[in-house]
């Protein structure tokens, strides 16, 4: 795993390069308003996925110009905003083991620099010019505020359907990587079909990778999940191998998982009994297969274009999605 | 006064039943989700100027149709967004009398429904297809944005600037209604001249309105007011009256006043003692001077369109945003 990871970082590493470049150009002249806080939330870790893929998939289109890195900041710079705005609605104290910004700034500047940067990312939108591309941003931070409110309405709810968990997921994640895979192929001037599978491929790959993400709290150790023992759960978020082992689970059963989700606070020993539970009633291999159905989905859709590096670096992404540990 | 108020809403009674409309019809199918905080918000007593701004200026373009009433509730959804957010940053207590909604539904869902409001009205802006509307409207959401930050930044500073407090009312307050004022140009149509006249009485417009808004804390009292005695001081808003009263004070009465200003809990009589050393060092009178010009220009604006029962409106409304006292 860890070397299909570095393999990735080499083909990418001067991409990578770029986009950092334009992560910090496209923010000025206001870096100094929000630097702090940008700082920490844009500049310490972050992997760059979705603007890499808005970059990659360009390229897979033929796009030769350099406007790609500026508009892949975009989805970065959205990302970046919702998480802000989602620590406090969570409540969370730790992302990617380092304190939430509202803790350390409070709950105003997370608010407002949240904003900015949404800001920020539509102003580059609109600067595009292209009626296209500016409503399918619009429409992925409508799709993203849906999908906040439908999880905090339905925070702790232990009757969350698999279809709600999907339409959240789908809505928080799946439309953003959807949208910086296929916005490449308007401005690469490709072909419908090119926007489509690019769109797919975006689709599935943003599935499989909450999915997946959501997976990690339940088969990692606190340490290696930089966020505590089953803060998901502490947050009232329900996930999929919950909700699968709550519907599979025997009455005794369902009634201790209940028991101890229900509990603000639970110890270790109750969380691994709990996971044991979600092993027991095939919740955790039932989510694997689910994220490792849209990968295959996801990488059909490239099969529509031609053998070449950058489809490789496409499918490589899709392969470590499934099998990442942070 | 009030009669000039009654004269305006007579004359305006449709088109602000027709707003109504849309600011519901606007927020299906979605209207569940968030539809507690939004009546609280968008449904309880707001002026709806800016909409009316912005369908007043479409009809004194020559707009004939009926899609103006749709733009204009980009307007509204984008103030309501900043004021849910707004009342949050600011820590307020009350809002136009009533207990402000992240206290009642908590910081949350208060981020939440203001970024879903703000996203709807982004989409709204681009379903137009029309770039130029687009950027006004990305314009809009990172000045305000930007003009929240600097006001939190500089919080409770006794050395803020006019230049300094100007900048931020301008991005906080004179940019949407300069927006809605000159985006209803472009929906008509409307030669280069009309759009630039309306943009200057928008602006204008707008400056006046959050210099008199910003006096009304030192000229009405708290139930008039609706937000308790002294309540920007409080949230630590220095506004022009104190800012101008500050500079041209002696050096006893500067203290005197700062002493008041720094404390977080001020009692009326201190408060009052601090509104006659801002009427003794002029700063209410420089306030209400500085708004009446923004008036002035503003009406002067609307002098290159033919006299009419829309520019009697759009003067009128200009007028009262002087003299109102809520």
């Amino acid at each position: 795993m860890k070397d299909l990871k570095n393999e990735i970082l080499a083909m990418v590493g001067k991409d990578l390069a770029e986009i950092e470049i334009a992560l910090k150009d496209n923010l000025n002249p206001y870096l100094e308003l929000v630097s702090d806080v940008a700082n920490h939330i844009l500049f310490a870790g972050g992997k760059r996925l979705r603007p890499l893929l808005m970059v990659l998939s360009s390229r897979i289109c033929g796009y030769k110009g350099s406007y790609d890195k500026t508009l892949s900041t975009i989805f970065e710079y959205l990302h970046a905003a919702t998480l802000l705005h989602d620590d406090l609605v969570d409540g969370a104290e730790l992302r990617r083991g380092k304190t939430v910004a509202n803790r350390i700034w409070g709950n105003p500047t997370a608010v407002l620099v949240g904003d900015f940067l949404l800001a920020r990312g539509l102003s580059i939108a609109a600067a595009t010019g292209k009626p296209k591309i500016i409503k399918i941003i619009a429409e992925i931070t409508e799709n993203m505020s849906q999908g906040e409110i439908k999880q905090l309405i339905r925070k702790g709810s232990l009757d969350l359907t698999e279809e709600e968990y999907l339409d959240v997921i789908w809505r928080k994640t799946a439309v953003l990587f959807r949208g910086a895979c296929s916005i490449s192929a308007i401005i690469a001037n490709a072909p419908k079909r090119f926007e489509k599978a690019l769109s797919d491929y975006g689709y599935n790959l943003g599935m499989a990778f909450q999915i997946t993400d959501d997976l990690l709290d339940y088969t990692l150790d606190a340490d290696a999940l930089g966020k505590g023992v089953g803060a998901d759960l502490k947050e009232g978020k329900i996930t999929l191998p919950v909700i699968y082992a709550l519907k599979k689970a025997d009455k005794t059963d369902r009634l201790r998982m209940e028991s101890i989700i229900k509990k603000n606070k639970f110890s270790v020993r109750e969380f691994k009994s709990l996971i044991e539970l979600l092993e027991k009633y095939g919740g955790i291999a039932y989510s694997k297969e689910r994220a490792k159905e849209h990968i295959e989905k996801g990488k059909r859709a490239l099969l529509l274009f031609e053998p070449s590096k950058t489809r490789k670096i496409l499918e490589y992404i899709a392969d470590y999605a499934l099998i990442r540990k942070a």
